[in-house]
């Protein structure tokens, strides 16, 4: 049964009752924000992902990691050590292929994820239809139901479903003189396919019938922003904020039937502008979880927006965003290898840590506060496997040979935290 | 003369010009806020630096680079390494030194610096003790006094120079149950001086002196914070805040006698609570330029502080903190290797211009706005070759060999920027 129905008939059921363990949190609380739609279970009921990941209200921000092939590079051996690096840094992992066998891929990476699996189910129809019948636009409204009950089927758990895009609104974005009409990919698609078909956005047309399959498999549906803003100048324009207004409104339709829902947000937006953008957003929803990417505060950062993005996410992360979609130091440039997605995951590991030390306070802050006290005493070994990744750290710790002092080769024979404490302790005597 | 009394006089000096001129503001208004210490030119006034580096108040961000030998790892030609990456991606360069023969260090990294360069005194003269006295707290206050001599003579632009701290507030920081009582190095020194001695602050006792020599080379003094939080868990506590207390009355005496100064600034601070700190330094000191040491809003994040601070810096440099000092995924580990600096300092340029374009707006942002247009344009060559670093981001770009089609990697065929924009076109004509 759908984790919403059992909340609302008053049931905690195992699964909230995990949720409550790994995050130290009620599981009545639980329940009731289920009920709510402020907290929900990423998952596809008839297929269960190994971890647990709950998101929204009162838990910990959680990291999403894309990965997939696109039409330039198919290596599915290099997608799925991407999956491993999602295994061990991440929460949820969104399979964003585009080249290849979409299905096999996909399948593959189900298989080999511990994580709840997502995908963005038009790249499929709309390359199906590219290749088959000669152009992107010509998938029916049945191609793109029978991909999503496909993607369900394969144990798909959220599905990025831009169905806050209006024709009225995608026109008027693209004739528009903002720097970059459009940077959704998958919006993009859609976009494309009402113009050319003179036609209202078919997630629209078919949103009670979407609804259904997802209560079917209890799945998530993730509301993509397809007119999120590309560039910082773009942000907050009336295209990105039309779409989450007609987004909020898709919200409550999903919540009414019983349909997990969260809201996929930008994007490049100015530093400043992050924190409201996350009330606005949480308002305007009744507080579902928000999933943003990034969002970077520059433009200019690449190869580096896995840093510029961090900021953003982190404050974000801080004003109550739920799960940050990682970027890659590879972001705006390539497909990214191995090594630049785990330095995206590990960099937004640290953007949710610091926005977790606001949102949850002395429960999250406990890990600092641990390794600070091995760190004020030199403990080095005890402070370094404490930290968020050991194995590099000690590599560092390391690089001009192992001192030959207890403190570490920055200060050497200098270091702060023995001498005047030695002092100190002479006149305490 | 001292700029400060050239301004006072309704001088503008070239300095003042040159700084309107790369700062893109009036130069009647860089002379006014001369006056009131919210604009301050770092320089040696008897060894101007190539580059012209002002800091304050409607100036961009800037950000400084750590460099300097250890007592474990001597090795000038690497720090030599490490000033050329200061000249190319800093703003201001510290002397950290404490091994290897002090003097000539400093000189050669003076001499080879296009930057204004800083150092902190009272490390080689507690260095001096340590060897030739058989104690860091044998040195005496002429030691000192002649130090700071040495070090103007020598050319440097600014001292960290720890006279906010009072012997009281160093021993009950030291007495007190904080994580971690003192993190300073320099901080350090003078407390456990301060104790082993039973004298207060020798910056202290001697400030008027001290003011006047600065006053002869027009440097500037940099308000060091001994008791700036080690750990996010200590942050803003009565020590933090009492040192800064003391700090801004020092403040008040410098720019009474036509002193630059500035005022240091944390360390490690939760990420909601790095907005306010810079509001409080600022209304505390009627204004004078931030420098801060990230913030770092985690205690977890080595062998990555340098991107968990770039968050804590990006927000300070957005709440109106000047200058941000780096740091390298070494900190809290290692000396740094000389690709550690620079990676660190690109975190840093990423942080100061995310801060910039909420201080400055759309004269900061005007650079973004070109990188998005040329991005939305797929003009991939002028993209690149205007981004942070192109030479690097050239590298990912082709990583999997130069993308056969207008797009790149990631996408491929299916580019958002193409396809829907594409459709718009037909309806258009």
């Amino acid at each position: 049964m759908a984790i919403i129905d059992d909340a609302r008939k008053g049931i905690i059921t195992d699964e909230m009752k995990k949720i409550s363990l790994i995050e130290k949190i009620s599981p009545e609380k639980v329940r009731k924000r289920i009920v709510e739609g402020k907290i929900m279970l990423i998952r596809n009921e008839k297929y269960p992902s190994k971890k647990i990941v709950a998101i929204g209200k009162g838990l910990t921000t959680k990291v999403n990691i894309n990965i997939g092939t696109s039409s330039e590079v198919v290596n599915l051996d290099m997608e799925l050590e991407k999956v491993k690096i999602a295994n061990k840094w991440g929460d949820t992992l969104m399979d964003l292929s585009t080249g290849g066998d979409l299905d096999l891929i996909r399948r593959e990476i189900i298989k080999h994820s511990e994580l709840p699996v997502g995908t963005v189910p038009v790249y499929q129809v709309f390359i199906e239809s590219f290749k088959h019948k000669s152009g992107g636009a010509y998938f029916t409204e049945d191609d793109l139901l029978n991909t999503i009950e496909k993607h369900l089927k394969d144990g798909v758990a959220f599905m990025t479903i831009h169905a806050g895009l209006t024709k009225d609104l995608a026109i008027r974005a693209l004739k528009s003189n903002r720097i970059i009409p459009i940077v959704s990919r998958g919006g993009d698609m859609i976009a494309g396919w009402m113009i050319h078909n003179n036609s209202e956005n078919p997630y629209r047309k078919n949103w009670d019938y979407i609804l259904e399959m997802f209560k079917q498999y209890d799945a998530v549906i993730s509301l993509g922003d397809a007119l999120r803003p590309g560039a910082t100048g773009d942000a907050h324009d009336e295209f990105q904020i039309g779409e989450l207004l007609e987004t909020a409104r898709l919200v409550k339709s999903a919540l009414e039937k019983g349909v997990q829902v969260m809201v996929e947000g930008p994007g490049h937006v100015p530093l400043n502008e992050i924190a409201w953008d996350v009330k606005l957003m949480k308002k305007l929803t009744g507080g579902v979880p928000y999933y943003v990417l990034g969002p970077l505060p520059i433009d200019v950062g690449a190869p580096y927006d896995h840093i510029a993005s961090a900021i953003g996410a982190a404050i974000a992360s801080a004003s109550g965003a739920d799960l940050l979609c990682y970027l890659t130091p590879a972001e705006h440039l390539s497909l990214p290898t191995v090594e630049q997605v785990e330095e995206g995951a590990i960099a937004y590991r640290i953007a949710a840590h610091a926005g977790d030390i606001v949102k949850l306070g002395k429960k999250v802050r406990n890990w600092d506060d641990v390794v600070s006290y091995y760190r004020g005493k030199l403990e080095w070994e005890k402070m370094i496997s404490s930290l968020i990744d050991p194995e590099r750290a000690m590599k560092v710790y390391t690089q001009f040979g192992k001192p030959k002092v207890r403190a570490c080769t920055m200060c050497g024979g200098y270091c702060p935290m023995m001498w005047a404490m030695e002092q100190v302790r002479k006149i305490s005597d």
